[in-house]
């Protein structure tokens, strides 16, 4: 039951004629709303205009079929949800963004954060460029406008423009004639791209999506490149692939949590690192026990892989109400009501009289995790060993996941024993980070070959566990500034 | 994934002073969501004047914080959730319904489908009575209403309207100065109640509410009993329990799959009562295979118990989007789109190369079977074993379940081996009648006794299964002009 | 700038065939908007089956394209606008009502007030009756409904209710395959019909609702009269017209304020009323002044009628604000923002310096006519002589008219020469009771015949004036309740 | 009853101290919501840091008491109403824009059109600017900003972009400190400051604003004026006031039609320059009547002047329906159906049997004009004499006026007494351009002292009349690019 939040999911499709392209970037919006309930659009290009709907709401609250239908057919569409940490949830702020440069429309639609943010804004600001959102997306429009007055094609100003950009995004990105998408060059956030039967090219944040219009997934986007996809068929630039001093750097939370345990990111199957990291903490911290229980949902995975290696029993002894949604705690009431309980239930049967392993992807404030314990031990668990399929978060994410600022962090301030009393639980395990990264597929360089057949590494960023950021980080005071 | 709906949901706080009894019913309402989606409401009695807000909606779309504050504080509280069959979904038919008759205002929350309805309502005509509303309730009301002209308490009156009112019935009503919870003689759908630390008496169709909103549960009400709280404290009434020719007869597809896992129906926990049949169905339909998968949500349960009973590993092979909500897919789209697709996804590396157990809790068309077990060989699976955790529906049903017309369920037209060629399944099982019964706690009279002391059975409804009903059914002609 | 409000506008439109009756009367209900802004509906009789739509709001707010074509064609349609008094602004309450009876369903329209509601509803009670709202038209849906039980036929069961009912009433009402309207033997409120060139028979509240879809006037109903329209074509029923001790009791405000001036109610001209008006306060009290400036909208005809008689020149002095609307005043603005001055403006160039004979319809608290007198002094009047086109509030309205209570009525605490004084006019005219009734074309028994031949008075009610009421009228115990 | 809409109304207002701004400038709009109902705006300055609220709409749609308070308490505020002919009823054209640049926010508020906005455009397309809506607002923040980084101070730069600004605008601009307004150097729209008691500074398009919150009424800026309200208090800077070759040419359609009567537009009384027109029709085309009726609201006004010229009496024959609002036509009824109809209706009483003389202020395809005709023919008027108070239109208007295209245009097609054939009238008599300017207050350059001594003249602009464009126009391809 995590609480750490990701910003954005991004989709596109380019058909090769007219078709119902809004209501299939729906359909891809609507499996990867995980990544983003806070706002939502679609752009649709058609007869080489462009029109965007987009408001703050989940995909159902601010699409309905009319809202959908209005936007019509066309040859290409691209669509973007959003949970929004920096910038604010204003209808500004949505996406995709929709700006008029010398050459034309633009729709951008981004996922991630960039980190000399603060400074691009600021020169581009004294050249006079004037700001209407807070979002990073409205400088990746400006560098990509500017870029395009001295290029020849829009691919080419995108190229150009990740010159410039320092930091994590996943672009999808709709010129009056093409739609490009493209990963910074550590790959922090995924981006894949796949083909429908009759010749549509699709990218997305995970492969779910393609599943979800029925497309046949071909490959991730290599950290660093440019797909473009337009009548002339799709290519491939990669000169930003492998470039020196820009390890590639995955984000390792994606696995974690983030993605839907039914996407495959970068090659590893986000359900099978989750029941590896149960497997693997069942051999770092075994438990006697009778049964094993996993938080649902995100902890469900990691709690079948603890059972099998263990040989305990898994059992669904915690129950979710999947009707919550928007549920309200009056303020009279907040000190009194516990919206955990609200969430979930214990079935007392599978628990009472049991010592519970009871699994979990991760602990932020603690308090959850404290109060699950208590449902549990309520229910008639005689022990609870808690397991957390995630290394202890100990350091901020400048790379667009919203973790909480140190001073909650428990494992900031807590040892694990520490942890442990706090919560409630008999003991406490938490995945190592080696463990994590192995299962992310970890290549060093000397490993792996890429498509084109350079030599590159395939890392993660674990910076959040360990603290080894990628890139230069802004300072605070930038940091503070940016997110005005 | 059953496609099986359940009319509503009824909820009912009493309290010894004035507290936020509307945020109470709404976090009881949230607990029942799953019994509809259609509509919801709450009414709030505050000195002896009760208030309603009631729409078209779930719980969150009909209330916001604003919403339930306006309702204001009071000393009692009903609420109810709806997935109409019939009557149709309009705001007329919302609940609770709010009536003013000659001892003042009345508020009524129903669960269940009278048989004698249409009778009694043709009846309530010819006396000079109008309806407003196409539902039961405004029948239920009436009858009461009448009684009440003779009758020193609203209690009586209800009591004696049971002597008219014939079928499945669990009433929250609510007067000025009483809440009142009764179920029908058969027990067709569940009625509990419970009570919290400061002394609120709570009745809800099922304990997980209760559990929401922090109360301990007490008991079920037997089938027949009246209910009464108010200043006086908690009264029973049990005239009408054990009733000559009014056998016991629980709705047993409120294990099978209406009810939440959490909740424990008449005695018997509804996740157990799953896990049962999934051991039941590895008894009476074992197979040969690599994984047990479930469908879920539903199906889930089954799927571990199976599992344990065979020894065959569970796993998480299917994943659900639990943001589907309201999708639509637009006209055009509809021959090539698979909403099945989009609300489950198969986890290719859990199912490639394996002979599979899929366990679901029903089939009704048949349709959406052979659209998973297609999904689940898409990803590779090399045989598929299908188990239903339920018998096969081949009846009506008049208690309030919306099961299809004969004509539509797959297993009044085809025979078993038939169903599994359809939906192309290896092999297909069903549980039998005689193990859901006894899951469910059949008892003959010879064998049970009622808290006070009488000798009752305690049996179940299984007619959609056996086509035994409990009660005389209304001849097709009256049920068409009831639902009109 | 009258603050008084009226209750409804009722409207109604049989068909030889079907059409597009919603759209009708949607049409005729924009036109009788001014009755009431509070609630809005429209019901439609399709294959003897009637659908409804109606809600809290204005025409406009209720009704956009997709809801009145939802309604789709029928063979009849009626309609309703309603500003609440008694009742209270609630779903329950908007009408038209849509009730099923033994016969089938009804749908009535009611503009008025009964004075023996309580006591019917009482009665009703007693005998089993349930309430859902608080209408008076509830009650009279019971009677017509209890009648129907002994009756042939619906017109019947509305000519048999006539004799229970007392007070104000203008219906219209829809069974399935007949249209009814009915007007009580006081004849408190208007209706009228009218037929289009295609065959319709079309009735309503006034006659501009029959201009605005292009129907004929053909005449107004007698008090007391019955009229049917149906396949066999427009039939009446008088046998309640020219009742003993049921005097003819016009509502003079309806002249004075509610009705449009483009409206002829009974015969009279609304607008020549309001030009007679002017004309007999010039006679009764002449003014040394240099210009006439009528308070818009509902001044305007009355000044230039007292321009006219006077001699001196009617100008447009007073602008009002067409889009003031819904427009609110922030509580904490409250003491020192003043509404009137955005409800309207002075035209200085016209004003200043100059005698002003200042024309208005009413004067109920005072305090918005000080306002206004202010305002025009603000703008440079030497004097201000302000004449009012109706004799002084002084006495309730039982019959569907919302006057504010005698403790709050200027005219019941003060003499004129003192209303003056509060208001800040150099003088103050009213209109004679006298005068108003012979421009409403008051006629005794003796001097004018009905249409069928029958002596009748043809008299008005001017009980707010006189306290003269044509009825007894309800104790205040029972008012107070009759309002709950 | 004109055709003819204008674009916007702006506000603005200063105060020393912190107060309820967003509730001053929510009253400033609705007395301006004549000039727009498409969209509506507010921005607030409070601490430095401006909010903005803007949507679709009416100002009443738009904003509701929450939306109000939700803007909180500043010490500035600016808004914005339009209508909107350049750039579509989007969101994104929605003011007031509300952008940031290097210096910090600006909100901009912006009545008229640019005649050099597409070079504008181009050019700062070429130079990397992006842009997100089509609006020239976002031109004009360009130029702004552009100066300001070689600018000391916003006003600084709003004075030097007025060198590259050509065309109508009247602004208001909110910097983090400051509130500006200036108005072009030919003054094609209004703009006025006025000041509370309190001490506050406002600016708005008309003086009615400034009379709703109780402003008094300072002065008119001057064409090619700013005005800068700040800490320091109000300054003028006048650099662009008489300029070589740009003549005072205020749009003489506000006199006509745009502005409220009770508006005093530089120097000239709304109402009386309508008054005066009517008096000038009565000279230039006298006619043999009964009586003058003047078609509501807009020939009111005229209609009186007429009438005391002429002699013949004035009556109120027509009748607005004050409710029509949004009212809609379904398809199916358009042919039959006459809005014109719903809108107006005739006073039978008043008309029947007279000659008529009938005012209106414009007429633009002719269909309007000849159904009011025909409403007043069918009313039973004997003759009917039309005059129209503005001259014949006969070509586009390149400064915010939305006149149909020449082929619409009845006068472009036709001379006066085929007009006057085709609408339906005996005669027909449009007021002569000579008439208007004078009415106007044109002044020529030798009769005129500016306020700071210079000569200038005062004139008009009546380009829509005699296509005298007092500045270089768009070409065709230019217009039509800007109009995408």
């Amino acid at each position: 039951m995590a609480e750490i939040h990701e910003e954005c999911g991004v989709f596109g499709i380019w058909c090769p004629d007219e078709r119902e392209v809004a209501q299939l970037a729906y359909y891809g919006l609507v499996a990867l709303q995980h990544r983003g309930q806070e706002s939502a659009g679609i752009a649709v290009n058609r007869d080489r205009t462009i029109t965007v709907h987009r408001d703050i709401g989940s995909v159902h609250e601010v699409f309905d079929r009319a809202t959908v239908e209005n936007l019509g057919p066309g040859t290409m569409a691209c669509g973007h949800v959003r949970y929004s940490t920096s910038g604010g949830v204003t209808r500004e702020n949505a996406q995709p963004m929709l700006v008029k440069h010398v050459k034309g429309q633009l729709a951008i639609c981004h996922n991630g954060n960039l980190v000399n943010s603060f400074d691009l804004r600021r020169k581009l600001e004294l050249s006079g460029c004037i700001f209407h959102s807070t979002s990073d997306t409205e400088v990746i429009a400006y560098i990509i406008t500017r870029e395009r007055l001295h290029s020849g094609a829009i691919e080419e100003a995108v190229a150009r423009a990740m010159d410039t950009l320092e930091g994590a995004y996943s672009l999808v990105i709709m010129s009056p004639s093409k739609l490009i998408a493209c990963r910074d060059p550590y790959g922090f956030r995924p981006l894949c791209y796949g083909m429908t039967e009759d010749g549509c090219i699709v990218f997305a944040s995970e492969s779910c999506a393609l599943d979800a219009i029925g497309a046949t997934f071909v490959r991730d986007l290599l950290p660093g490149e440019i797909v473009i996809a337009d009548k002339k068929g799709v290519r491939s630039d990669r000169r930003h692939c492998g470039v020196e001093g820009k390890d590639v750097s995955r984000c390792i939370f994606e696995y974690i949590y983030f993605s839907r345990p039914d996407s495959v990111v970068d090659g590893v199957s986000v359900h099978e690192f989750r029941v590896g990291a149960g497997r693997a903490l069942a051999r770092e911290y075994p438990a006697d026990a009778d049964i094993v229980v996993g938080v649902p949902d995100s902890g469900l995975d990691a709690a079948t892989g603890f059972a099998e290696e263990s040989g305990i029993p898994f059992a669904l002894g915690l129950i979710k109400n999947k009707y919550i949604g928007r549920t309200f705690i009056a303020p009279t009431q907040k000190e009194r009501t516990d919206l955990v309980r609200m969430k979930l239930n214990a079935i007392r049967p599978v628990i009472e009289g049991k010592r519970v392993v009871l699994v979990d992807d991760s602990i932020v404030r603690g308090t959850t995790s404290a109060r699950i314990i208590r449902l549990v031990r309520g229910a008639g668990a005689k022990e609870v060993h808690m397991r957390i399929s995630s290394p202890p978060f100990l350091n901020p994410c400048y790379y667009g996941t919203d973790i909480d600022s140190r001073e909650h962090l428990i494992a900031c301030r807590h040892s694990v024993p520490e942890i442990a009393k706090i919560i409630g639980a008999d003991s406490l395990g938490y995945l190592s980070v080696e463990a994590a990264e192995q299962l992310a597929g970890y290549v060093s360089p000397d490993d792996w070959t890429a498509p084109d057949g350079r030599k590159l590494g395939f890392g993660c960023c674990s910076a959040c566990f360990n603290g080894r950021y990628p890139t230069t980080v802004p300072d605070e005071y930038s940091k503070e500034n940016l997110e005005k």
